[in-house]
């Protein structure tokens, strides 16, 4: 079932990466080995989903430390430096990138006294920790999730949330994933999610390729569905939390959740602590991305289905009210309301137990 | 401002329709003379919107008359006969096509004694009377839907319920076209409407060509635009209303109208009493159709955009119950509820007031 979105082969010492521009058309995995090709990539958006954007940020460093002939320390630590920086370069505002490249520098200068060797040694130590790390928590969600759902039930999600964007089982879809692992069987309906597609083209893909029932739906489409009694629980990914538990996720997230709400279905937000921003008190300082009109005019179409005089608004996000929200399914517990003290509580907790290794906030950016 | 979607020129003689399958990259008017052209274009929607090709096919069947050489009544009635067959079975299933080519084959025949030139002139007339009937009907719900909103509103639209699926003005952007005329503003959010596109491709092309303040949307955006408190009112045209006053609309009209709810604002259901369907007692009794999956997987892209194996959901409706909608305006009056009375008031008053030559119900197909 595992997407091998990211694959180090320790024996080949060789990176791969599933190409995601390429789905769900093409499954081709292509082979990163120099600075340009991985720069490319992830500029490209062949990986994609901020948690794997680190962990492949994370193996390119070491891959490309690999064939710094230096043994001199200093030399060695420049040349990786002009690499960190060109890796960083390729998608400026992805904070997994810049995190998880700048873990692996620091790691090889850790150790600069020990030599080459041992430097190597810690860059790759720490890609293997920030993608088992990752694969961590997505279990812990996935688990907590599960128990949230039964077998048989009807799950509707939105955008994409799935392993494609992470290491492995991803947070909203972790649960069915899970719980398919294990031989129960759910039936989820996945919003296509206007205008990237995600829905369409990685949710979906992600479902069907791991064998669950999946349907494909347009984003309009999720009343009817929730109506005809189909669907037993919404599960959602999250781009940030703020302290009150309003939620920012894909356009759209909240219309699911008004939906849920008045069908009486329980609305679920799944992600890691490091989403939860405890310094935004509420929604209203979450600030949505506004995307480029092309995306509602004419992207992925034949030709234009839109007028060119005629203006598009086009928000990436919206923000989803806490008082819609079930519950919100961390890697360290699920939250229910009221969720300041709760969400509080986890993040200290989540703080304490790890610090300074886990991901930063606003590490799911699902474009 | 006015569409010529369908326009006879009586100097010239001639039928000329926009044609909708090059909107909005193209505005070609096309001239229709021959059966073939005249088959053709209806079924390939190049004329679209049930009441728009009624009054196509009236227009159609009076051309071809024209063109048969008999004056013989019978010979000229046989031959009538058989255009009339070939224009109906080019949709047979738009209900207004078949009931506007009847109507006009009645009118001929009802005045066979008189010779072959009354019998033009009655098509033509019958023609002419469809055309005006339907822009009044139009008009009249534009002018009660317009007392409902004022100067500086937003309105919120979805599918596409306007000119070019009618004579001029259409149902739910009637109140928005006609206030325009009169030097009023008001700010339309067109949902796009997938998976179709009526609302990118032909809603938001009208607003535009006449000069409306639009900006097209996701339909999935309509929650944040709402949120944002820039809608002060939505507008839908209806396929179907029950005797309780559910309605049948474009898939999404129910999660627009369960938004709308939520945030506090009307929800407008405009159409014609032909729409209003004594026999069906709620939305349960309303077939919903379920549309091919290619319309999710492949439609208008350059490349498919789902897994092939992926199943999709498609159903082309929705009902919306009549506890979400404010008011329902027809061209005789504003219905609110309880709509049970209401509505049945309103059938029988319009049923009294023009036996005979109101359109067929189900006449309000937007596809």
């Amino acid at each position: 079932m595992e997407f091998l979105n990211v694959h180090f082969d320790p024996r080949q010492q060789a990176l791969y990466i599933l190409d995601q521009t390429l789905l769900p058309g093409q499954e081709r995995q292509i082979r990163l080995e120099t600075q340009e090709e991985m720069v490319e990539a992830i500029r490209s958006l062949r990986v994609r989903g901020a948690p794997a954007i680190g962990i492949c940020a994370a193996y390119c460093l070491y891959v490309l430390a690999r064939d710094i002939p230096d043994s001199d320390p200093e030399a060695f630590l420049s040349r990786l430096s002009a690499h960190a920086a060109a890796l960083k370069a390729a998608r400026p505002t992805a904070v997994n990138l810049g995190w998880a490249v700048d873990r692996g520098l620091r790691s090889a200068q850790a150790c600069r006294e020990r030599g080459r060797g041992e430097m190597l040694e810690a860059l790759y130590r720490t890609a293997v920790e920030i993608q088992e790390d990752d694969a961590a928590k997505c279990k812990a969600i996935s688990e907590l999730g599960l128990s949230l759902i039964r077998d048989g039930d009807g799950v509707l999600t939105h955008c994409n949330a799935g392993p494609l964007a992470t290491s492995r089982y991803g947070t909203a879809l972790g649960p069915i994933l899970l719980g398919t692992e294990r031989g129960m069987t759910f039936h989820v309906f996945a919003d296509e999610t206007r205008p990237l597609l995600q829905g369409a083209r990685l949710t979906s893909y992600e479902l069907q390729r791991a064998g669950v029932d999946v349907r494909l739906i347009c984003d309009s489409a999720a009343s009817t569905v929730m109506k005809n009694g189909w669907v037993q629980a919404c599960f959602v990914g999250c781009d940030r939390v703020a302290a009150n538990g309003d939620t920012a996720n894909k356009i759209g997230t909240s219309a699911v959740a008004i939906l849920a709400r008045y069908y009486g279905i329980p609305f679920y937000v799944l992600g890691p602590t490091s989403t939860i921003d405890l310094a935004c008190p509420d929604g209203a300082c979450i600030p949505i991305e506004e995307r480029g009109e092309e995306e509602l005019r004419s992207l992925w179409y034949e030709k234009p289905m839109v007028l060119p005089e005629v203006k598009c608004y086009n928000p990436a996000f919206d923000v989803t009210d806490h008082s819609l929200i079930t519950a919100i399914i961390t890697e360290k517990g699920i939250c229910r309301p009221p969720y300041g003290p709760a969400l509080a509580a986890l993040c200290k907790e989540a703080h304490e137990g790890k610090k300074g290794t886990s991901a930063p906030g606003e590490n799911f950016l699902h474009l």
